[in-house]
């Protein structure tokens, strides 16, 4: 089970400066920027680099979009001037598209270990005390050990997921076969992304959630073009309405609906149970040392320090958003502390989130409610992509970008998007806000046109009474 | 010719705070900003509202250009999964639908001058002294007068265009055949759009650049990995040469090309000439006032004063890079300097720059080799796609992130940007540098995964020695 790096004898491994326990985006990285700083490293991985986000997550995923995309392109060819002839979905030959970009990016984790002189331990790993890891029998030592140990699918006791016919996000990405109907319960981020590419791919999709707008992270007027966009493009969406329960002793599933209206039901080939996440602490030793969780997460402070001294934890392990991005950022701060480097910590009120369906969506900050809730006064500007040019030019004209500003000291409290990439769109707004822009600010910093991003601006522009092309 | 804005008489209507003589992005986007100002605004316009940019250029190219993408998606949908018995594409239907997208956007222009209360003048306007303007024989007078007429395809006399053989801009964009063979003279933005457009549909391009670099002003990188991604996708670049004498007596075009090697002669159906432009100068009465032009430009101050009070200069008839954003801003500058604003000089070093071909380049700032003449000690990052995530998905691996930083202030010199989508990405660097970031707010501003967002932070990490995925 365990492999070592060779040339490097039992003895001289057994002891590091630091052990990180995963290998998603948290560990990953922490371990890449660990070794950079002189620490000896060392990652416990049980299954493959790159972890969930890499192998069954953020990346495997993108790649399915992307497939979904095409073959939206393939469908409205003529809107173009293009003509088609017997274009279909190979929907294996998809699958195996997606399959083999993990597997390359997990090499290339590998390659990244093997370059930082990270020594990668295959097993799973148990934190012992005295700053100790017990890797399938084997023990290693560090000064300090970070917990990146992730997260995976959260089962509801009304959906015990069988792998079969109720599914969670890895199955759903390597389905056998293509459902011809599909129930996605809950519409976050990866509901609705599952939910875009099954429609795309020609499957009848119905979304449920529970709360009365879909992607409920996202500010309402987000959700609601967000509905629309979904419905127009074929998509079923209940919102208020949650899975009682699940037949599945029939040829396909009959899922029990208790909606507004009351009881309906539903049939399908397939539930797709998408209503969040579950921290893996499970068996990796946190009683044994006495390190504090609360609510299913490891308690840190500021630095990622548990309550016992060496112990650390970054990641969707721990309290705040369960994004590989911030996994990566905490793991970096964490040991560029350790190192004795002068570090910030991470703001929280800073993080960006995407959805990549279609359209996308990306936002940063407080929404609008949140905004008034909180007590600002607001200044709030709206440009619609259907008012761009490059839009109409690329036939992307849903959507639009949403700014807020407080209009007493015109910090920019939030930044929301959707439509088409506007997923690299976002990290303007990101850095804008980090350098504590002013609206106006962004107003004159020059966009280049014809761009979707010149719709940042006009929001901005839009927000104090200067938009131009609206 | 001339047509007014109903219910409002003659007399009225005669005597301006402000008349723009253009209805470019620099003249429509000045006359809505001067109405919003409160300035009773008039605008002249000869042709289509929306100018070169809206009518002829930035919007029905990137139309083109949208059409030309889908065709690579069709072409190679096996990459994606998916499967195309036959993909081809209609050319007079690739072209109608730029016109058709061009049409809108300018009926949108003709909305915002009514919505805004812009008297539009359809006419020819020539200055005249006593700040006022003549339109076919009517004389209109203001307060200010503003000149944005723009700029045309530039004549070389090697190359006198037929509209026919030998042609602009405009004709390549409604041509009523696809050439077999096309000869593009310049290698800048508009060459490679329509190389890299014409390529895709199927003509057999060849690019001709005197300079020893395609895209000239690019970074000398940036140009080296276009020039590779050029010619793997098929089009044929000639570096260090110029086109001498073309005969069209024949059935097509015969081309002298003087090459480092020597002549050579090259066959084609016709050839474009996009070797850069010629400002809309002449015949508007710039001598009656006694307006100075300078190189065939209008000089301007600061705040776009000519040198006779009362009249002003924005846009490609000015020095200065020859953008629709540039323009904008220019005038939006002028207006609000009219008004009584504060309002700050333009930052001539920060404005985007961006080719919309296959991949798409944007960049902002000094190259390399400007930042290491202009004396700085550099700190140098690149980030290639093939390393990011996001690109491996979405199949868009060609290309890279490259950053330049002052090693002694940390000053943000220069970002260069190659790849899918990098036009829309470029609005970062340059809201960044306006707030005078460092590169480590840019690294500690959290970019969201995975997104080609992350190659701007990767590459401002290497430039620090701190990149994870290198």
């Amino acid at each position: 089970m365990r492999k070592f790096v060779p040339q490097i004898s039992l003895k001289t491994m057994s002891k590091y400066d630091i052990i990180v326990l995963g290998s998603g985006p948290g560990g990953y990285v922490t371990a890449i920027r660990a070794s950079q700083l002189g620490f000896k490293t060392a990652i416990v991985e049980k299954e493959s680099l790159g972890g969930v986000c890499l192998n069954w997550g953020c990346i495997p995923t993108k790649a399915l979009l992307k497939s979904a995309q095409v073959f939206e392109y393939l469908k409205h060819a003529e809107d173009y001037g293009l003509k088609v002839e017997g274009a279909d979905k190979d929907f294996d030959a998809v699958v195996k598209r997606s399959r083999g970009v993990a597997e390359g990016m997990s090499k290339g984790v590998q390659f990244l270990m093997k370059k930082n002189k990270i020594d990668v331990i295959e097993g799973f790993g148990k934190l012992k005390p005295g700053k100790k890891v017990d890797v399938d029998g084997t023990e290693y030592s560090a000064d300090n050990i970070i917990i990146a140990t992730g997260a995976r699918s959260r089962e509801l006791p009304s959906l015990p997921q069988d792998g079969k016919k109720i599914i969670g996000y890895r199955e759903a990405m390597t389905l056998k076969e293509q459902p011809k109907k599909m129930i996605v319960v809950g519409s976050g981020a990866i509901g609705c992304e599952f939910g875009s590419f099954y429609n795309a791919m020609g499957t009848e999709v119905t979304i449920v959630e529970y709360m009365p707008n879909i992607v409920p992270v996202e500010d309402e007027e987000v959700s609601k073009q967000f509905e629309r966009s979904l419905k127009k493009a074929g998509i079923n969406i209940m919102t208020g309405s949650s899975v009682e329960s699940v037949d599945t002793s029939g040829d396909g599933v009959v899922a029990t609906v208790k909606t507004k209206k009351g009881e309906e039901k539903l049939e399908a080939d397939i539930v797709l149970s998408a209503v969040g996440i579950k921290t893996n602490i499970e068996g990796i030793g946190l009683e044994d040392v006495g390190i504090i969780t609360d609510k299913d997460k490891v308690i840190v402070n500021d630095w990622y320090q548990t309550n016992m001294p060496g112990y650390y934890a970054i990641g969707d392990v721990t309290p705040g958003p369960a994004l590989a991005h911030v996994a990566s950022a905490e793991g970096i701060i964490c040991v560029e502390k350790l190192a004795g480097m002068h570090v910030e910590k991470l703001d929280y009120g800073n993080i960006p989130g995407c959805t990549y369906a279609s359209p996308e969506i990306a936002s940063v900050g407080m929404t609008e409610k949140q905004a008034k809730e909180a007590g600002y006064e607001l200044k709030i500007g709206k440009f619609p992509f259907s008012a761009s040019g490059k839009a109409s030019a690329s036939g992307n004209k849903d959507g639009f970008v949403k700014v807020i500003f407080d209009a007493k000291y015109g910090e920019w409290l939030g930044c929301h998007m959707i439509g088409a990439g506007v997923t690299d769109m976002i990290a303007e707004a990101v850095l804008g806000r980090k350098l504590e822009t002013t609206g106006h600010e962004v107003l004159k910093a020059v966009h280049p046109h014809p761009t979707m991003s010149e719709a940042v601006m006009e929001a901005v522009a839009a927000a104090y009474d200067e938009v131009i092309h609206l």
